[in-house]
């Protein structure tokens, strides 16, 4: 079953941004900590067009170093968004039927507020004075810019890893202002080893002296620990197989001129690039506020999950990447349990993927089939209760 | 079947040095890659006595961090050597049968000659001058060690994880010196996962910039760099399970005096204090140089391994750990093939553990039983062959 199409591309998108909370009485955006962020952007953009009855809008949350452009171009860019094999026309998230939305998470550094901010109360960036966010606040600003593109109920809302926890926290924060729900890769709380791989990055950031207590932002940021900590990262998110496949102990071409401890294999070559280069892209206080918003979610909390699911009216697809061992197919299954119990109508498949963790990126066609089956079967079930 | 009687410990056991290479024509070691060092230290230490045939002596070969401290107490020591539940009166290697050899590394840090030791040469540290030196190499200077200690052949060499590496050095390079050997939770090879993991730590170590390429022995050296390395180590050591078990998301009783990103679950401040403590005990550029060993380490390059083990007359008893995911059980299977392939006589058994890498240091029980009775049996067997 071929179901890309692939007729055309997206094209040339536009970054946006939504901004709220100028006024801090009126507007401002309250923290599940108590303290209050005033002003707040949110950057994000969309794709396809909103239908009459804004009944078509889904949301899609990203991943921990993603950002809100998740498919089509930017102008003068040579590669599209994050999430553009998924994303388009004729695709899963199918921008001729649907209208897609991403945003950057709140405490992110691709456009939305973060601690690289501006904070307005001393003029300077917050640095550490960026309060602690949570997935739930990234959820609430969500929220606010849901409202303000009019939309009052989501089709859908999906996403792989962080973006899975965003919408675990949708279904349970707003389970009447969205129709169907589609976790990928997640899950409902990190376990310790979870916990432990993002304490490793963090330590990696502050063992840097130009983290300098993550007041760098007049001079050198943290590059070394950055890297070493996305290096970390990167091993995670592939598998055992995947690396084999991908390296197996081939050495680096870099001639006899090497000198001692540089990269002699090529995964080693492969994951000093990565983490080198993240450094350009990526904000290390950013990277420190949102794994600990990651390792701090914990969706029931002292409750029991179905306590916290039991009367949602929500249609949930749970997917999960058999290779994937950051994310394990046992913390889905938990979920999927859950919903079970609390009588979701839940349905679940773990693929068959080589890929790790990363499959939720790559594994395009097998995703594809099951996520356009599942929006086909939500829509027409709306059309049923419409009728 | 409860096989560790604990009759008694092996009390207080003495450190030794072991020298050779004081002339370089004659008595020096030559390395794989054609240097030559000299002259040369191993460390060692010996438990039980050597019979009058000199036939019931067994090396203990250890894993990265180790040293040749592996069992007993040193005078005014609280805690005893690193497999001290393995070794000792009534114990798997019973010291009241067998003669137990174990030493430190060439190119370690404990005792033995590395980079932290002074180049007759310039009178002053290696550091990065220091030859990288090879498995190969640690187990030629072993060789010496033995014949020195006027073995000519072992009754077993045993270790895990890089011990476990040696073991098989030794019956590919030393096939009849040794009656037996147990290779437990390692590969012929590392795999790039494997590679990856290293190679974060030495970046780790590497970006701290008092490392100051290899040369710090003259100042403050790399200890956040190391902490950083040694905190990836031991979440590879550990399961997701045995993680689990141990820590849960249990916080940390540190108060309400915390600042940003000082650790907050239990799982973190175990890991920062392990990282932090291994500091005042592990030299950086040993680090380096060790973990390079390993991921150089190809036991039988570019032939099959079955060609490199055909013919040798040497048992073996391979063990694996189902939850050690660093070594996993399919690396120790291949070698199981090859053995079997090759015409060597093995047992293998699959320990099903959750404590993942670590099951080889702490499976006392199960992993007692299996070399006990193994160890019994070479015995009898040489026994019935000097009939």
């Amino acid at each position: 079953m071929q179901l890309q199409k692939k007729i055309s591309n997206l094209g040339i998108v536009e970054p946006r941004i939504f901004s709220f909370g100028n006024n801090r009485d009126t507007d401002s955006l309250m923290l599940e900590n108590g303290e209050v962020l005033f002003p707040v952007e949110i950057a994000y953009e969309t794709y396809g067009t909103l239908n009459q009855d804004r009944s078509n809008a889904i949301l899609i949350t990203h991943a921990f170093s993603g950002d809100a452009h998740a498919a089509g171009y930017h102008t003068g860019d040579s590669k599209p968004g994050w999430w553009d094999n998924m994303i388009g026309p004729g695709k899963a998230f199918d921008t001729e039927k649907y209208f897609i939305i991403c945003s950057n998470v709140l405490g992110g550094c691709m456009g939305s507020t973060g601690p690289a901010s501006i904070n307005p109360a001393t003029g300077k960036r917050y640095g550490l004075t960026f309060p602690q966010m949570t997935i739930g606040d990234m959820v609430n600003a969500q929220a606010r810019l849901i409202e303000y593109l009019g939309i009052e109920k989501l089709l859908s809302v999906a996403g792989g890893s962080m973006g899975g926890m965003q919408v675990l926290q949708w279904m349970a924060a707003y389970p009447n202002r969205i129709h169907s729900a589609i976790p990928i890769a997640t899950t409902s709380r990190h376990s310790p080893q979870q916990i432990a791989f993002n304490e490793v990055g963090r330590q990696a950031i502050m063992a840097d002296p130009s983290w300098d207590n993550g007041d760098y932002y007049e001079h050198e940021p943290p590059a070394r620990g950055l890297s070493v900590a996305r290096m970390v990262g990167h091993i995670t998110y592939m598998s055992d197989i995947s690396m084999g496949d991908k390296f197996g102990r081939r050495r680096n071409k870099t001639g006899n001129a090497e000198t001692k401890f540089t990269p002699v294999f090529e995964v080693e070559g492969y994951l000093k690039y990565r983490g080198d280069s993240f450094v350009h892209r990526f904000d290390p206080n950013s990277y420190l506020y949102i794994t600990k918003a990651m390792d701090l979610f914990d969706l029931a909390g002292e409750k029991m999950l179905p306590e916290i699911l039991r009367g949602i009216e929500v249609k949930v697809l749970v997917l999960s990447y058999k290779s994937d061992w950051l994310y394990p197919t046992y913390q889905s299954q938990e979920l999927v349990r859950a919903c079970k119990i609390a009588g979701v109508e839940t349905t679940y498949v773990e693929v068959d993927s080589t890929y790790g963790h990363d499959a939720f990126l790559l594994e395009t066609d097998r995703q594809s089939v099951l996520i356009s089956h599942f929006l086909a079967t939500v829509t027409s079930d709306l059309l049923e209760e419409d009728e």
